[in-house]
């Protein structure tokens, strides 16, 4: 799957949702964000909808699960509803979120970021695209180009919800290899995205000895090292996923490179310990200073790079609501057959787990109730094309996301 | 300047070099390589002319001198011949050589090196950009575009020559620093330029353990790391000047990467050594293996990377002819009016020097006599908008040339 937020696929894909749950009896709206949110009405319907939801954006070279799964399994439950007469005791809702992945405009849950206030729209919709070919590209003018850009608030007091529910592919490997049908997700580990850019002197790369050299390409992939080391010490994750250089020729030393940065770990504490052993590291390593011996053995220059950092995201560790982790937990087991239903314990259908990825539950759970369900995927592969959960597994998925929405509607 | 070479703006720069030595007097032609020719009669015009010339094209943001100086005052050169009513023996030529950058097209000195028999038409034509926003534009394409693809087989039997010398800033920092005017060029370092691609796999970087990865960026950044290391202890160059990667987003880790890897030494073995062991590092670090210390630190990884060579461009090391380089000699020595106008030594004005950088001499001195002539650059910087030569320093280098080309024309 190459559908990246607010292209023309992804513009197909809205219209799907739109016209199929529309013809399904649900009052569609779509917020300035692009969010399409579907709402079934229920018997009484004074109060907000209880949700199910996640994104139909994908990564660039991506899966057809990611996201994808969690909001046709939604569209799949109001159909089960429908064919079974079932009257909810409050409305009913799936909503569709613009730009989760972060790929093509990079701020991940942007748009649910908005919807909970923790991010200005002012900021959302001047988010530049990070494809180099679409470059000139923000949220709000490719939201207008497709015609998402919707005409209500994109805010939780606009668009509010009972709660929050989100089947998802684990996206990791335990489910699998502990060979447990359903992941009862109880909270995100904490992360930050930065962009670092290095600025050295563009020289030859024949008539240029190291000595006179501020080569910010090697000095780039000193600190991409360092980062993997801190990160590794700390049993953390630090990952580059992009990096461009200027001017870009065999035989010049690149004078300017900009990389992405994304420090992760279960507690928000270890990701500051590793932002600011990199800054440290970057600092001296840009400076031409030895750390972590990653200088050993270098020719020493003259030179040194300046480096910068800005932050451009950040997710502190979030912990869902014991209320909606009882309802997953509660639905895997009724359909699991074994463990105790009550939601106390869990049996070796499942397992009680942190996701290492970021997801809209993150944002929607700091306006509402929210848990996660997680199924296995093959070998824990993710933003691949190899991406794959068998139909079993996603049938066990929504039949969990079903019953946890049809408990919390009952609580 | 960026002047990439084919580009629009290489093209006025190539019909104001046809229209200004077309008006000087000389007949211009163009091979099929685009390379132009500007002859200008002398009394016997039975052998071949005498050339002087560089090239026009330049980096993506490169200077003012780099090629260009030795173009323009080889243009001043017909303007000091033609004022002086100077009738030369043979006839003297200049030559505008294509794509010597290499910077657009992946092959430096392509142009002079099919006009050698060095490097086939075929390939030279059917090369590809290497600038991201043009990766489909050939050098034949661009050539049939701008209206620069002569009738004229590229050849030095199409085009022959009975010397070439070629004025270029020096492009490094010696003869400013040791206070001399003119450099008497006698060869040019070995180099070679190589591709390389690391396969890995595309990852989240939220859910997937350093243990489950195969970063091919990571590797990339540790192989480039190892490639300078492995340069510095053989006083050689290692240089990437490009590197571009798959998919390109903030949270997936790259699963492919290809980047440029340009090796330099004074001599040939000392290249082929650099690049053997550059080739071991490089499969061990594919492989998780470590090298040179670079993995100290690192959490291990269960999976590997692939990694493939290519060979783009090889110029072993260049000794210029013996006449050329008296004859520049000379001509610097009766400028500066210092040192023995011989030949045979030379004053503090001067200094044999090899360069460091490629040159269409090198191809040139293959099949006649060819020398180079070096002025002082600030700081050495080159391939750089900060690129600068004085004005006096160009005056030098072009009186030179002129005397360089005369005295070579008496012999
Ligand atoms: N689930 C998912 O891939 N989310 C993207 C945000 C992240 O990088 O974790
Ligand atoms: N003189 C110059 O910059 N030539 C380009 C070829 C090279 O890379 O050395």
């Amino acid at each position: 799957m190459a559908r990246l937020s607010l292209s023309d696929t992804d513009k197909q894909a809205r219209d799907w949702f739109h016209r199929t749950t529309t013809d399904l009896g649900c009052k569609v709206h779509t917020d300035t964000m692009g969010n399409q949110f579907a709402v079934r009405p229920g018997l009484n319907n004074d109060a907000p909808p209880t949700y199910a939801g996640s994104h139909l954006d994908t990564q660039p070279s991506g899966g057809r699960y990611d996201g994808i799964l969690g909001v046709t399994a939604a569209v799949e439950m109001l159909k089960v509803l429908n064919d079974n007469w079932v009257e909810t005791a409050y409305p009913v809702g799936v909503v569709n979120w613009t730009n989760e992945e972060g790929a093509r405009f990079p701020i991940s849950m942007v748009a649910s970021g908005v919807w909970s206030g923790d991010i200005s729209l002012e900021r959302a919709h001047s988010l530049k695209s990070v494809i180099p070919a679409d470059d000139t590209a923000t949220m709000k003018i490719e939201l207008e180009r497709i015609g998402y850009l919707g005409d209500v608030a994109c805010s939780w007091e606009a668009s509010p919800m009972a709660a929050h529910f989100e089947l998802h592919i684990e996206q990791g490997p335990i489910l699998e290899a502990e060979n447990r049908r359903v992941g009862v997700v109880q909270g995100v580990q904490s992360y930050k995205w930065f962009s670092i850019t290095v600025r050295g002197r563009d020289a030859h790369t024949g008539a240029t000895s190291f000595q006179h050299r501020a080569d910010a390409l090697l000095t780039a992939a000193k600190m991409i090292l360092a980062s993997h080391k801190i990160a590794s010490k700390h049993a953390a994750l630090a990952s580059t996923g992009i990096l461009t250089l200027k001017p870009g020729s065999t035989n010049t030393v690149p004078g300017f490179v900009q990389f992405s940065l994304d420090i992760r770990a279960p507690q928000d504490k270890t990701v500051e310990a590793v932002e600011s052993e990199c800054k440290a590291a970057f600092s001296a390593l840009a400076a031409g200073e030895d750390v972590l011996d990653i200088n050993a053995g270098c020719a020493p220059s003259s030179r040194t790079c300046a480096v910068e950092w800005r932050t451009d995201f950040v997710s502190p560790a979030t912990h869902f609501h014991d209320d909606c982790i009882a309802c997953v937990q509660a639905a895997g087991a009724d359909l699991c057959g074994t463990g105790d239903v009550s939601g106390k314990d869990i049996g070796a259908w499942g397992k009680l787990m942190t996701s290492g990825a970021g997801h809209d539950s993150v944002y929607a759970n700091k306006r509402c109730p929210a848990s996660m369900i997680f199924v296995p995927c093959r070998d824990g592969v993710s933003h691949n094309p190899a991406e794959y959960s068998s139909p079993e597994a996603c049938a066990d998925g929504a039949n969990v996301l079903l019953g946890a929405v049809v408990r919390y509607d009952r609580l």
